[in-house]
């Protein structure tokens, strides 16, 4: 089964947290895999805790400090190289358990896609193969 | 199937190898994905050699000091944001390709866990998903 | 279903774009999930663009900088363990949906083999579970 759904971000760094909508979609499946992937080369699926949002402001400054922008080849064409280094590292996608219709996520942990390029609409495609 | 089992870390810093316990839990699959999973936001699931154990040592000592500990804007809640950032980049997860009973891993390749705020008992859980 | 195929790099540091043999591997799938897999340490599967080239060297020289050959404890043993420390961040697979016979890859998405450590020849598993 698959499902897509997209999410519109309004800053250039920014991550937004899907678990919620990703829950809904697993909420009939007894046991499977959940793929959450972005069909995007300057954003990425991360898995981390939300309930202090400061840690994605964290994860962000971290990254903006150590991938700057404006210092790469790529620059010369479109000024984002940045934002896809950052993408090629963190990569496309999560692949979460899922069991009697519920995410095995831990407490601490949220889904989150995370855009190094916005503001921009962002497709959110999520498969799930179950388990026969 | 879905599989769960715990382990204890001792340090701050630790990488346990887990292929041996991984291996007996696939030994049955004729061909299917191994999903490796830790519901957790301060450790992460590594796939690289430990026949030289200096190599996680050199990748936790890289990652120290890269992500350093202590000056993060959750640090103000909880001190651990340097292991949320480390395991936000690094992911919870690995998925193993399993063939006649054996995962596909190289011969230089381990299945680890790695606690980035130990020590703590952690949770792995292990999902296979047959191929038809 | 599982294939395997071969590639061989030239240079120590390499990114080899292999989509298109990926996508000849799905063709005939309806519905289901691709895993690309390397069964090495010091190689890495990486998604992003490959239509600018200069990505992928924007990927390599930020790799090359900020992890440096030669000051590493692995490196007494095997002069390689930058590579190591790669490929353990990275990971060896990365995790495509398919439906229709098709990669749904973004327009900016390509499947490349990283070599932090060649030339090599490298093995890469291409296994795929589909949906029932």
């Amino acid at each position: 089964m698959i499902k897509e759904f997209e999410i519109k971000t309004q800053k250039k760094y920014e991550m937004i947290d899907v678990t919620e909508k990703i829950q809904k979609i697993v909420s009939d499946i007894n046991e499977g895999i959940c793929l959450v992937y972005v069909p995007h080369a300057t954003a990425s699926v991360i898995i981390n805790e939300n309930y202090d949002p400061n840690i994605c402001t964290d994860v962000i400054n971290f990254l903006k400090e150590k991938i700057p922008e404006g210092k790469w080849l790529h620059d010369k064409v479109d000024g984002n190289a940045a934002a896809h280094i950052k993408s090629a590292i963190l990569g496309p996608s999560e692949t979460i358990p899922v069991r009697d219709g519920k995410l095995l996520l831990g407490t601490w942990q949220a889904i989150m896609i995370a855009d190094w390029d916005g503001p921009k609409t962002r497709k959110v495609i999520v498969q799930v193969v179950e388990c026969t």
